[in-house]
């Protein structure tokens, strides 16, 4: 079986004294409204259980094998047991904590990587808790990579939303580092891995990219600061030797209005905010984060653990459902290999 | 008469050869639509009549002194005449377009000062086409400073919008220099003058100023860099000790959506793209600047002078009619003095 025909989703518990637990009931609940695709969990289903005690939902929780998943799905929620007894409670991570959220991942992974499941989903993890396991990975997305066991993998973080997708060239760095980090060969492997992955996964037969200048008013030509002429320009030059369709820089504040939207898949901003804010400002509660330029298809919810509402009932399962939803698409399209 | 009470806004022309002329032709004839404030311009008004003709517009242009602007407003288009005979085309700056720019400017502020009009409204001037006539400041803001002959002033630019007003901190300048400039003192007085006229001015007695983190996450407590607890934190704390609802850092990416924006009047980026870009966004057509910490009020369209579509009829004069009602607004509001 192709592995981009399994008919089933991996999500993983992620941590669980967060709001992932809270927000897989709820979507697991929402499967048929939403016309959701079938997933099974990768954890703990005793977890599972008391969240959904504790929540007062109507949730049956049951341990299978991903190949009965789906058939599971439709009358509780599927879980494919990984990692040790949780005992953590919501809001108060403990010692299961970086196991459970740790092996969930691997499980999920490997599980997808088999053809078991066709793409993985995955919950927050706390990095806090993990690195205070011994966890030393900067995130999720460079744990992911490490798992392939290929070390030529670079992955890079998109946040796609209906309204926007962008992808930040530096991510989580100081701003006075970013212009040094901004490098020619930096830019044009982004953009490469960008273009490759919207078209294999997304199917967008020549995806345009528009790239952010780093400066405001992309530098003025130059008079505004020189990145943008000397690093920024050349590496969207290169990229459209290669035949892919980069275009800029352009000023980012006027990058993110309907009209200028229309006209670009993807903006690859040069730091963080410059493009965290258009996405999250258009849709806070629906942005997924895609990881690209890894061998399957990965896609998490848009935001933290959330420790002090989990077990609460408020958290808000719209960036998980539409993360389920994404990854359903892009495995149905790609090849999954 | 009090400033305060004058019943009619000075306009300067502005670039003859940008869309200056167009917009505020276009602002008059929806006077009585829109339910517009009266105004008049400060200018050639030859240089409206032909761009009226040109753009096959039924406006009326006559000359007029500001007492009589806003009886004249009732039919025809006032101006006031300043500056020399515009010789310049639509697109195309010639020697006339830097006189005719800046001297606009001085009478509209001349009479604003002296209470003929309660606010002064500036089209969009060419930096590119001053410099070249001998003008030697950064834009239009520092100059309307040096107008006032008030050495002490410090203007602050506000983009402010129903959806959301914005100040960066730091405006021109390359991001590699921004942490430089970002110090203790120009983030106080930034928010002294913003907390100031949001009071004078806009008529908030309490105003809420949200500033922005340096870096992404507001730096997670300095593990992404230091600024925004050795800066930025002790700034607001300043603030908050003159009691000034002064509050932040915030992360800039989670501080623009509906819900955190409600909390909130003002917000204070630390640079051009980290403010620009959310109200670029949001209201791309119907963005204001505004000048804080003037003697007098001033407005202005958020955009330039779009030579390449002067006098081609497409010009959008949204962003002045929202300038033109602001300026009403807040002469209304504050005493004017």
């Amino acid at each position: 079986m192709s592995p981009a025909r399994s008919p089933v989703l991996a999500l993983s518990l992620g941590e669980p004294a967060g709001i992932g637990p809270d927000i897989a009931l709820m979507a697991w609940l929402g499967r048929v409204e939403l016309s959701l695709p079938p997933f099974f969990i990768t954890g703990d289903a005793a977890c599972l259980r008391q969240r959904a005690q504790h929540l007062g939902l109507d949730v049956p929780v049951q341990e299978c094998t991903p190949s009965e998943a789906v058939g599971v799905f439709a009358h509780s929620l599927p879980v494919v047991p990984a990692g040790p007894i949780v005992t953590a409670l919501p809001g108060k991570p403990d010692a299961s904590s970086g196991p459970a959220a740790r092996l969930a991942i691997d499980a999920a992974v490997a599980l997808t990587q088999s053809g078991e499941a066709a793409a993985i989903v995955t919950n927050p993890i706390s990095k806090a808790v993990l690195y205070a396991d011994g966890f030393s990975f900067p995130g999720h997305t460079e744990y992911l990579a490490y798992l392939t066991g290929d070390a030529s993998l670079r992955p890079v973080m998109m946040i796609w939303s209906p309204l926007l997708a962008v992808i930040p060239a530096t991510i989580h760095v100081p701003i006075a580092d970013v212009p040094r980090l901004l490098t020619h060969d930096l830019l044009v492997e982004t953009g490469r891995i960008a273009a490759r992955d919207l078209t294999e996964r997304f199917g967008l037969p020549n995806p345009r990219l528009a790239f952010c200048g780093l400066n405001p008013h992309a530098g003025e030509e130059g008079t505004l600061g020189r990145e943008d002429e000397d690093i920024t320009r050349p590496a969207v030059e290169t990229l459209r030797r290669e035949g892919i369709d980069a275009r800029g820089p352009f000023p980012a504040d006027t990058l993110f209005h309907a009209a200028a939207r229309a006209k670009y898949d993807v903006a690859i901003g040069a730091y963080h905010d410059q493009v965290l804010v258009p996405v999250k400002t258009l849709a806070f509660d629906s942005g997924v984060n895609v990881t690209l330029g890894l061998p399957f298809v990965r896609t998490s919810p848009d935001h933290g653990t959330a420790f002090n509402i989990a077990g609460t009932g408020t958290a808000n399962p719209a960036s998980l459902i539409e993360a389920i939803r994404l990854a359903r698409r892009l495995a149905d399209h790609g090849d999954g290999s």
